[in-house]
């Protein structure tokens, strides 16, 4: 802790101020300075410091500290934060690391960490308020009062029968307003709405948000209440959702962080870089049948990187309507025709308009109109076609049950590379006579 | 409504049982038809139906409404979901149908609409429990139920002073445990923490994400509490935001839906296809440089689209790593240049990589080991820099104010064809003596 001895206290002031923003600008510190700080810090505010940091830093963090504040700070956090930052450790040190804490903490660590990734189970927090629904109102309002010391979220109060199968919910204000005598069955909502633990958070997050619940509890396959899974747990999950489609359309997997090991991107994207290389040999072999003219006629050779380029980002940019439209639920399974078909209508424009404004500029720059016309005709082939696969392509991968987006971007520009060399390349052999 | 009549009796039943599933069903009608269901509903099941839909639809199928049925649903929609509403109609439309709603609803729905789309403003809403500091707990409570009656949500208390401004908060729970002859001021939390009304959405998502809140006050620049926005307001909102990113890549606007006008469709993708067009003619121009070896050599000209098909992909890879990286927080200024390099790394392998075996292939297909060493050279160059520019282009577009995703997509390619042509025909230039 060279510098930074002097600059603890000042760090301490600020974090009281403003722990949120303290946490960030911690993130954004090399980890061994992040973790001089953290080891600086009183143990309580440690807890609140790593409870504020992304669960990747607070791992990293972790990973650095000696055994027994590493347990202090852990025992402290809720069981689903702690688990979200043991899912960070890699493999081994997990194992190594769960073995250094109390039995009780460790068990509810290994259930959560035995949902799947992103799911229901994974996000949910197993502090809630739970009621039994025989309970007279103000046994409830004691058992709440309870609970609330202990730190439980003042959201809803859920109801279960004695074999802890949901049954009902309360909101605090139903309590407030109920009489003090009334059981809580007479008071309490039946129509309670609960996810399954596996369901996807994408799955849960679409629930909530139509059904504008902050709140939904979480339950096993008997209904039994496991937990709670809150909106603001998904805002950040939304986002990351979202913007693996992102990564996934070009072949980079949909879990790289931006400052994973390198040894983890290479794995993900060498082999669709392998991939998109096969697919680049068929559009070179396209090429390859064209040999002869090309020879003959050395300019249009010069012009196939306008034909590929105006192809793939035409191309893309249906495709990038048509997967923010499904992540949006805006194209159902019977209007994917409709929507293709309005693509190609874009297409057919945007290729009259491109492909005359590439035929006059190619008619200028090179002095023959003849070469204006072929590029101009296959410019118009070329987006017809670009249309019409970047908004089919991902609509047929998910009729047939596959993630639209992956890798679709590599599969498009395959289509448009051939069909576009194709079309420029064929109307230059049709009017060769006029070229050479 | 032909054979609707008829199936009318068996929505409504389906309706009741599952209110937000029926809706995203007539969100896949033809809008007539959507249109006769809602009009055969009773009053008040109207109201709630149009209240699950999404506002775009919910739009579509108001303004085929005659308009006392019109006037009668809105006034039952809260301000704030009546507001996106009014802001999907067609500008001329919206003025005319604010006229024909009553003279309260008109002004708090236009309130609204003064906010800038996308703000905590436009976001929030004006349903809320508002508490003076100086009421004893039990005055609280009786203000609570009444509020509650009106369908306040049960979420936070809100205190103000005299002059409407913030000063503290308390959740139910806070209410429920405190003493009936205390103060509001003795019980409430004034660490409270509200956002600005033009704050932008994104913003506001990230301090109630980091914050661990479900909802958060809004205030105008006199801290006079105006509102409060919910967490599950912003979910739908977040993946919105994610996904516009995605189409900006390419030169699509971030506003455009799937079902958006082929008219603005047009309008907004045909000017950055003239942008990329510009750029790919400079690829051409690039090209035109090495026309002679070309000529002498066509088997060049086969393989020019492996050099740009290659080069953008990988790019691409990088590119959505670090937008990915930019909407998640993971890449603070301090790290640019971390991120950089650990990209040009990962470009560096996947050049040696893929340039063996392209390299390779080109030998074994060509039969001429220097064509092989040429484009395998090429590769490596193009590759490097593919991964260079590919995660520093976002970065410098940030970093000057600007959007980082907008149209990144199409300044990658410039780069990767432009540098992938030079590298890849220069060393064809370097080695002709063995390729002729």
């Amino acid at each position: 802790m060279p510098t930074d001895a002097k600059l603890l206290p000042l760090i301490q002031k600020y974090f009281e101020e403003d722990p949120v923003r303290t946490a960030h600008m911690l993130e954004t510190l090399p980890e061994e300075e992040a973790v001089d700080v953290l080891k600086g810090f009183p143990n309580e505010m440690a807890v609140r410091l790593v409870r504020h940091c992304n669960a990747h830093f607070a791992a990293a963090l972790l990973q650095r500290l000696d055994y027994p504040l590493f347990r202090r700070i852990v025992e402290d956090l809720d069981p689903q934060q702690a688990a979200a930052i043991f899912f960070e450790f890699p493999n081994h040190l997990r194992e190594l690391l769960l073995l250094q804490l109390e039995d009780r903490k460790k068990k509810q660590i290994q259930e959560i960490l035995t949902f799947p990734e992103d799911s229901a189970g994974r996000l949910m927090t197993t502090k809630f308020i739970a009621l039994r629904s025989d309970f007279k109102v103000k046994d409830a309002i004691q058992k709440i009062r309870i609970l609330a010391k202990q730190g439980a979220p003042a959201s809803y109060a859920y109801v279960i029968d004695p074999e802890s199968r949901l049954v009902g919910v309360m909101n605090m204000r139903d309590v407030i307003l109920a009489n003090e005598n009334d059981t809580v069955e007479s008071v309490m909502r039946k129509d309670v709405f609960a996810v399954e633990a596996f369901m996807d958070r994408e799955k849960v997050a679409q629930e909530l948000s139509s059904r504008h619940f902050f709140a939904m509890p979480v339950v096993d396959s008997e209904y039994r209440l496991l937990g709670v899974v809150h909106a603001e747990k998904l805002i950040g999950g939304m986002q990351e959702e979202a913007t693996e489609d992102l990564q996934r359309m070009f072949g980079a997997s949909g879990d790289e962080r931006a400052f994973s090991p390198v040894r983890f991107s290479l794995r993900t994207r060498l082999p669709w870089l392998h991939v998109n290389l096969v697919t680049a040999f068929m559009a070179a072999g396209v090429i390859s049948l064209f040999e002869d003219i090309i020879s003959k006629v050395t300019v249009l050779a010069v012009f196939m990187p306008v034909v590929a380029g105006q192809g793939g980002n035409a191309g893309a940019q249906s495709l990038a309507v048509v997967l923010r439209g499904l992540v949006m639920r805006e194209i159902p399974a019977q209007k994917a025709v409709k929507f293709v078909t309005k693509e190609m209508m874009i297409g057919v424009i945007n290729g009259v308009v491109i492909g005359l404004v590439t035929g006059a500029v190619a008619w200028l720059w090179q002095g023959n109109p003849y070469l204006g016309l072929v590029i101009g005709l296959g410019m118009l082939v070329n987006l017809i076609f670009a249309g019409i696969s970047g908004a089919a392509i991902p609509l047929m991968m998910k009729s047939i049950g596959q993630d639209p987006a992956q890798c679709s971007n590599i599969i498009l520009t395959t289509v448009t590379d051939i069909v576009g060399f194709f079309a420029f390349l064929g109307f230059a052999v049709l009017f060769q006579n006029h070229l050479i």
